[in-house]
């Protein structure tokens, strides 16, 4: 019952992945490293994901736009930490129609400059504040080493950026993103995540600070898996976003700003997927229920159309796969895809009038009699699963997080088996420099009020000033 | 009452159009010419246009993908036709991570050189075909002339790029896809369209040939709206798309593509609005009934929840203008940004259980007793308008809609006033290029089974071939 095309999990993970992608049909390379084509399975996803985020996103009283793909290199330079910080990995358009531009063009890494460079022209008074924008979008990064989804040249993302009257608004924006980002992790994803404060090292290039949320892998490795950025007054200050405050002076704005992208797709294969291929939680699939007639017959067609009918009017993502492959075939590739539910209505079981569910994650089956309540069934058992995926991914989690009060323990812990580590911090950059010289292990991030463990750091036993969660990321 | 930002339409028609695209919010011009920044009234144009389009693709059985962003000269340079169509118009990347690219990548002007590509990998077998794809994303083109949505470097837009085992089958797909665009146009943007086929000088680089719907703006310039090509077998041939077919011999596919993009926001503006501002249709507009409450009073307020939770309830898109801003300035801005219908409460009217409904086109006031069916009046008001901003712009475009049998009517009529010329055309490109002398009159499209005006071509007067539509375009 095993899929051929894909490498167990416990023989080679890297391989593993890569051949999970390909094989539920998510991406292809392309032509240009770092740069993969979305496939209908991989895009879809990705829809569902924009669809639930972006309801969050209005709910909380955001609006989209949308911001040039290119930014001159004047614009860009203005803001010194964020050119220095992204400056090694942007690409550079220097001909269009063919002459050679006077001033090199940037293609978006991100976009605070154009943000802050729009909000300079608009905001003029404290009434035109808050603005709360996000804007969908695909942004360009020149990485070296690059993983589909994970890390790409090429990404798709959402960018939200605010401008606010005070500092305690903005502080408060950036928590609150944080916050949608989590809940949508652990209800939709069933991905449980660690959050807290980046360390100035790590932290975004420009930001006053960084808010994280932090993924662990089935591997014990690491995935940064969406930032929220505070920026006080730095690009204000910068781009001369200024306005007439209440006392009718001038003021520097207080920015914010949040993103997640399409390496939530990769996080969601990491945590919850198998040797059989994509295992998806039902809240995120873009298709919940696949239903599978074990023979084409008309008496099987009509009684799987009947139950087709049922749950979509329940708002039920479901299909009947009416191909002429066999059965066997028809599994094979529901499992890869990692539709949730299968459902199967064979003769045989139809003269008992029974049908069978059977669930992705688990491969429990469960015989189901016609005249029971199938809608219900089917909804009753899509949030045990979702909730049995969460559970699932939050017990290994948990196996895999350690404390450790020496740098001979996190050795030997990162040999042994790498996860969330535990340890206090002196604060210092070359602590953290240290650290890395364990198979590259780096700050995950500061846990606020965290537990004092230690009363020492745990690289150079000075007096330690932070509870920090390590790890090797992707 | 007249918008004082706004320049009178008669007056000149090309700031009037900037003004409004200011006025409403639609738009702002960014730091990079050629690169507008979407602000929130323009991007939830955008958006509502794509959810619309987006299920008609999905119902006509498409999926979406998403193709990277860059192309490298080499695969650009594949197809000959299309790359002398857009080799002058494309801007290069050359420089990647502080290092000069060994290969000149360009941003996408258009992606079927990505789609081919890709399709060459995964199409072996009949059995593999038809796969039908979109996507939703930015494209790049350097013009020289650039104007808010209607011309820009950067624009947004889907592209459908299908390939098919016949030829049948393609051309049937390259047909209901026009169809799927005209219905678009007529039922909710309001705006008539005729279609045909491009000339030869006119289609698209690369295509056997391109199907077109083409609208007339209010000031009788021609507007190419939405195309659709049928590419035969140029695309296969020149990138390997290959298949075994039912006779297992080895068969090249045959491909279309298709698209729209944000020009559609700037055909919304041309084609309805006036001198107070954007006009939109109720089935497009992304916020359709504004209430204001002429003071904001507990009695007042209340009556206004009540009617907009009634409204909200029937899935119509409404909101409660609640600022400390002054009645007659709510009016202003609910008009100025196009919102189809605002419904005045004020205390007055309400001693008589009256309230007040304005339709944003006509203007026309309405008094509706809080006794009535509210909901089935705002109903039945935004269908009535709906239809009426169609008829209105149809009998506009008629009426500049003319039949000319000489070069020298032609002249006279582009000169008095542009509009749809139609005439017959002998089917040589030297009589193109001698009727874009007068003003740059181009064909539009040769009218398919259209009526043969004359014998003679309108140009040079020998035998006439085709009945042509001919007009100034944008």
């Amino acid at each position: 019952m095993k899929n051929k095309a894909i490498t167990p999990r416990d023989v080679d993970f890297a391989k593993w992945y890569t051949d999970v992608v390909k094989a539920a049909h998510l991406a292809d390379y392309s032509n240009v490293k770092g740069c993969i084509v979305f496939e209908p399975n991989g895009y879809a996803l990705w829809e569902k994901m924009q669809s639930v985020l972006d309801k969050k996103f209005k709910e909380t009283g955001h609006q989209n736009v949308y911001m040039p793909l290119l930014i001159p290199e004047n614009l860009l330079k203005k803001e010194g930490e964020l050119i220095q910080g992204f400056a090694p990995e942007v690409a550079w358009v220097s001909e269009g129609g063919e002459k050679k531009l006077e001033e090199r063009l940037c293609i978006r890494p991100t976009s605070e400059t154009l943000f802050s460079d729009y909000y300079s022209h608009v905001v003029k008074s404290y009434r035109d504040l808050p603005l709360k924008y996000n804007q969908w979008c695909n942004v360009m990064r020149w990485e070296k080493e690059t993983r589909p989804f994970l890390r790409s040249r090429e990404f798709l993302w959402q960018e939200g950026h605010t401008v606010h009257e005070t500092q305690e608004e903005a502080e408060e924006e950036t928590r609150k993103m944080l916050q949608v980002y989590k809940t949508f992790f652990e209800d939709y994803l069933a991905i449980p995540v660690i959050t807290g404060k980046k360390t100035e090292k790590e932290k975004f290039a420009g930001a006053e600070y960084t808010l994280t949320i932090e993924a662990l892998m089935y591997n014990g490795v690491c995935l940064q898996s969406g930032t929220s950025h505070y920026f006080g007054q730095k690009f204000s200050k910068a781009y001369d976003i200024s306005f007439k405050d209440r006392k009718n002076q001038l003021s520097y704005c207080y920015q914010t700003s949040w993103g997640t992208t399409t390496r939530m797709i990769g996080a969601l294969i990491m945590v919850h997927s198998d040797e059989n291929g994509l295992v998806l939680p039902p809240k995120i699939a873009p298709l919940q229920v696949m239903i599978v007639p074990i023979q084409n017959s008309d008496s099987v067609l009509k009684v799987a159309e009947n139950v087709e009918e049922k749950l979509k009017k329940e708002g039920i993502e479901v299909k009947i796969d009416t191909s002429d492959k066999s059965a066997g075939f028809k599994f094979a590739e529901a499992e890869v895809k990692g539709i949730p539910l299968r459902i199967e209505i064979g003769k045989r079981d139809l003269e008992q009038e029974k049908i069978v569910i059977t669930r992705r994650d688990t491969r429990e089956k469960r015989e189901i009699s016609l005249k029971e309540d199938i809608v219900f069934i089917v909804k009753n058992i899509m949030e045990t699963m979702q909730e049995e995926m969460f559970s699932r991914a939050k017990e290994r989690r948990d196996s895999f997080t350690f404390t450790c009060h020496t740098l001979e323990e996190v050795k030997e812990q990162m040999n042994k088996q790498p996860g969330f580590i535990h340890a206090m911090w002196c604060g210092e950059e070359k602590c953290e420099l240290k650290m890395k010289e364990i198979k590259g292990t780096k700050s995950r991030c500061i846990v606020e009020n965290g537990e004092r463990i230690d009363e020492c750091c745990v690289v150079c036993g000075k007096k330690a000033k932070h509870h920090v969660i390590w790890g090797i990321q992707y």
